[in-house]
């Protein structure tokens, strides 16, 4: 990863914001920049230098990893002694504006930050530089996402085969992560979702206890953390023989998908890609069922800028990478969900995860 | 778990704090005060009455879940609904006071929320009040944690079954979460750590695809999840024949863990069970390689107050869960940390993870 290129972007854009300043807290954003991968750090960018601060737990890790940024190593809570640190470095300089991650940086934090700055420092909530900069992947993260896409890829077959009525969800998703593991992935990029029967309806539900029932849908809703990327992929298969009804349902929501699929492409306005999925849905007369955003970005997070969603009116651009996972749920009986990530291209997209979505009954 | 007790008490100290309404953010918080386990909501707590919030993804959830408040399921952004609602509920009121989580709210999430509101409220940063409840642990937390330590510490025969020169660390982490998810486990608490040779030198380190050396020390920090309760235990173990050093430092970190747990009883300062350990290792000449704090509490959150930590004056309280975990680092060579969970009971303490703690070569 070229962390220079990137944290000189990110100086460049400091005066166009007229920041002498930015406190980096978000840990994705810190490791986006420099490369450090630990769980306590900051990283203080100004137009000329970067300067990583963190704790004594990770002295050897932030020399082996942090790149293009001095590193000091801090005895006692960080953001004071950070703004303790700046108060020294600006004495005597005039009005200092120093930008914080606001979305990021709780009350309570800023508080404490303030209160140790000098009194010619002022804080100035700038979210989302980092972010801004993290939304076109560079070809070394596409590379990082291709690598998650497809170790996560592998493991839905695992899943297939050990389902079958009278299997705990968990177990399911035990032998998942344990194959992600093997594979080499970091850690699951959220917790990981076996949702059978009447538990399809939940957009969220995680492996729980219980048993695949006889028949009915089973939602697979999981992904990898591979050198710190992550891969996020729905799969929904029917146990027992396949009803009408459930393939009507399938059907549509697989119509929904390849129809907001179709829609991406740059200079494309995010909630049109959602409006795609939302209408053929509509056709159906299952849009209400439909109670989520068709889709997110995905990289350092498993939930990321952008939002594909009403009411987004940003554009899409090539070197983005995004979910499309519309779903309908059915309160009581079940739910459907089909998830792929796909790359923004210069003519369109490319589905990161291709694979056979038809309707499956097992 | 007694939610509508844990509301009553909380709503019983707003009077105290002088606050009108109590906005709860902090998801294991939520979870304390109501039972909700999703990852998106917030409870609205005044004298009276809860009320909580989610979104049209947790809506079977939260009506499964949540007990002692009206559940709204909002269609648009959490925070600046709930703002909405507060100001048309607060309408023709005089000045309302509402404190927020000012640790986990933020700045700009806050700021969303000033201007949702009416002009006669007021937010005011209010943090710890969740927190200094959770303090002491309820007799269904204390059974909910000794289930977790009781699934979590069995996992560690089986990394010692697996542990070898050759095989990598990630397979013996991955050897753990699966049998921890096997044993019912929602989730690991936190990033298993399995740290071997130069590795264990690292308080932080992750496994990796380094593999088992020939020789050295190897660090295991894990926890799971049960019922949304952590557990936590580190123990250290030498692959090989090992020496005369390694034994020395070895039972060096055994003697100031077992100083520190001989220090823990009701009314004792955070800083002296600290102090406990740290002055067993300055006997040894080994202080200056302990470079974290003692250790922490452990409940819905695998760190939670109280930090066991030098200059923490605040006084231990039977019915508190904490973490006992001196450790000794000698950078490039190899480190040793040793970790108990352990209750502090009316009389002293009881070590929740029993267990051979000796000097173990293999």
């Amino acid at each position: 990863m070229d962390y220079l290129a990137r944290q000189r972007r990110l100086q460049a854009s400091l005066s166009e914001r007229r920041l002498d300043a930015l406190l980096v807290t978000h840990l994705p954003n810190i490791r986006y920049l420099c490369g450090f991968t630990g769980s306590a750090g900051a990283l203080w960018v100004t137009p000329a230098k970067c300067a990583f601060f963190s704790d004594s737990r990770y002295t050897e890790q932030a020399h082996a990893e942090v790149q293009g940024a001095k590193i000091t190593i801090l005895r006692k809570a960080l953001l004071p002694s950070i703004g303790e640190w700046a108060a020294r470095k600006l004495r005597g300089k005039t009005l200092t504006i120093v930008g914080v991650e606001g979305e990021h940086l709780s009350l309570a934090a800023s508080r404490r930050l303030s209160r140790s700055l000098s009194g010619k420092c002022r804080i100035r909530e700038s979210s989302g530089l980092v972010e801004q900069a993290r939304l076109v992947k560079d070809a070394d993260e596409i590379q990082a996402i291709r690598e998650a896409v497809q170790v996560g890829g592998g493991l839905f077959d695992r899943a297939l085969a050990m389902l079958r009525p009278g299997v705990p969800e968990l177990e399911i998703a035990s032998a998942l992560e344990s194959a992600a593991r093997k594979a080499g992935a970091e850690a699951m990029s959220f917790e990981t979702i076996v949702a059978a029967g009447a538990r399809s309806a939940l957009p969220h539900g995680r492996a729980s206890q219980a048993l695949i029932p006889p028949s009915g849908f089973v939602v697979c809703d999981f992904g990898v953390i591979l050198h710190g990327y992550c891969s996020d992929r729905t799969r929904t298969v029917w146990v027992g023989q396949g009803t009408a009804e459930a393939r009507r349902v399938y059907t549509a929501v697989l119509e929904a998908q390849l129809a907001a699929i179709a829609a991406v492409r740059p200079g494309i306005a995010l909630e049109k890609v959602d409006r795609a999925a939302r209408n053929m849905l509509k056709k159906k007369g299952l849009d209400e069922y439909f109670t989520h955003s068709t889709g997110h970005g995905v990289g350092l997070e498993v939930h990321e800028a952008p939002r594909v969603a009403q009411g987004q009116k940003d554009l899409l651009q090539a070197g983005m990478v995004i979910t499309i996972e519309p779903g309908v749920y059915l309160s009581g009986q079940w739910g459907v969900r089909i998830e792929d990530m796909v790359l923004v291209t210069e003519k369109g997209c490319e589905v990161l995860s291709p694979g056979n979505k038809e309707f499956k009954a097992i």
